[in-house]
């Protein structure tokens, strides 16, 4: 129930997310749907074929497919200074569904058997990869590559979750709100993961 | 019987289109073969992957393979300007294309017994689905997101199959009559799919 | 063994060209990380996927990730003007990631039984396609279609698999080596495969 309650959120966040980035580039309504389907639903593919796992899983996300749906079309007709107010509160349903798909798709993982790379992979890629392909679909440089960090924090609850100190639905839920918090810390605080530039001026630092 | 002489026409319309955007990139020979093998059939090869059908099947249309690559190679060397008088014309096999791979991908997913959903996402990939590839192969963003309407058509097919209310095979055919009529009633007559902008003209209109 | 130690090689070039490209771009550590693990392991995904073998088979290389993540995090870390004397030596190290990567692929595909078409495919896409993931997820075309000679020579080496001329192990080997020259070649002498343009000034040199 809760699971469904935090899909549900996930679903609706990353859908807005593809509408806005169509709308940005000027897409069409088709272009729209597109790209809201592939943001909320393309993690969840990717991990599936490259786990192996039957990909026809998808389609039976009946109720998710529908939410989205009508939270696109509903996205296209509103006035659009409600779309910009979005972007705020975006972040953070948007960390929502990244918390609850990065955990979600490792326990998926897990309870497949897999090993604990494998698992990792699974969590990252369920809550990242829809953005992936968004910004592909978009002639963008995916997002997730450099900005504030997005998918440490789902490698850090994949990780927690494939080294096995979080076997019950409580910690998972708990996992989910650590990984939202960080998240949120993340955009406020405008925390980044290095890049070889910060390397070079630590290591300068570090000398004098 | 029929389907093959559609598929001939869609296979090499689609593998020419892929050869123009290839050369338009000044990619080698290789990137035209490339380009070209994924626009024919990258779309049936997304579709077998999403419904978790055996993308195996895609091997075994040899003679599909081989009007492929016959195609490409007579483009490469072909006058400038018969591929230039090739753009007009490949419209309306594209078309051909569009429509008897749309109809055909969404036969093939009610067969398999899917939902409505994967009927109409499998018509729209399989016609769709290897113009994108190519588009994002060549760098540029996908055609389908932004020209005149493409991908509604092969959606509207998929759902004539969908809901069931075209059983036979002359309906089927009737219907790629009709899909390739639309379609190129939207290139004649820029048919668009509204964006953001056309939907707040409209509505300021409707206010005075 | 004598694989074994190719495959090493290979991936480690492979992994090494992801971070490079990754820190050309400003990705931060995941995108390196990213970057890297695709070109590493993207091409053999994509030939899994392809030919319907089990894409799960790649989560038990688990001494080949933990090879490219060591060779990922060092190149983080060295000095650059490391990183700069490594892309001449990559060529070289690259070389043999292609052709190793290429003659097991075809080799995969022969195995299962797949027709020529398939295995040429396969061992293409095994030896090119994970760097063609890394720089479409860097927003660049894909360097396999318009630089030296490159995706060619695993056709080559596919083809000759394909056609069962090279059936023992140091054939195999001996292939290896064969393609590793012949692109190595191509680099040194700046080896390119026609475009259109080519060939048009190849046909007034004729006719003149």
């Amino acid at each position: 129930m809760t699971w469904e309650i935090l899909n549900i959120i996930g679903t609706m966040a990353f859908a807005i997310s593809g509408v806005i980035v169509a709308l940005e580039e000027k897409y069409d309504l088709f272009g729209v749907y597109l790209l809201g389907f592939t943001t909320a639903f393309g993690g969840g593919i990717i991990r599936n074929v490259l786990l192996g796992l039957p990909v026809s899983d998808v389609w039976n996300q009946n109720m998710l497919f529908t939410v989205a749906f009508l939270t696109m079309t509903l996205m296209f007709f509103i006035p659009f200074h409600w779309v910009l107010s979005w972007k705020r509160w975006g972040v953070f349903f948007d960390a929502i569904g990244l918390a609850s798909f990065a955990i979600q798709g490792a326990l998926f993982a897990a309870a497949a058997g897999y090993p604990l790379s494998a698992i990792i992979i699974a969590g990252v890629l369920t809550g990242t990869g829809g953005g992936i392909i968004r910004d592909i679909l978009a002639g963008r440089k995916p997002l997730v590559l450099h900005q504030e960090i997005y998918a440490v924090w789902a490698v850090l609850g994949a990780l927690t979750i494939g080294i096995g100190i979080a076997g019950e639905t409580w910690q998972h839920l708990l996992l989910v709100v650590v990984i939202v918090l960080l998240r949120m810390l993340s955009v406020t605080r405008h925390w980044k993961l290095p890049g070889r530039v910060d390397w070079f001026i630590l290591l300068r630092k570090v000398k004098n």
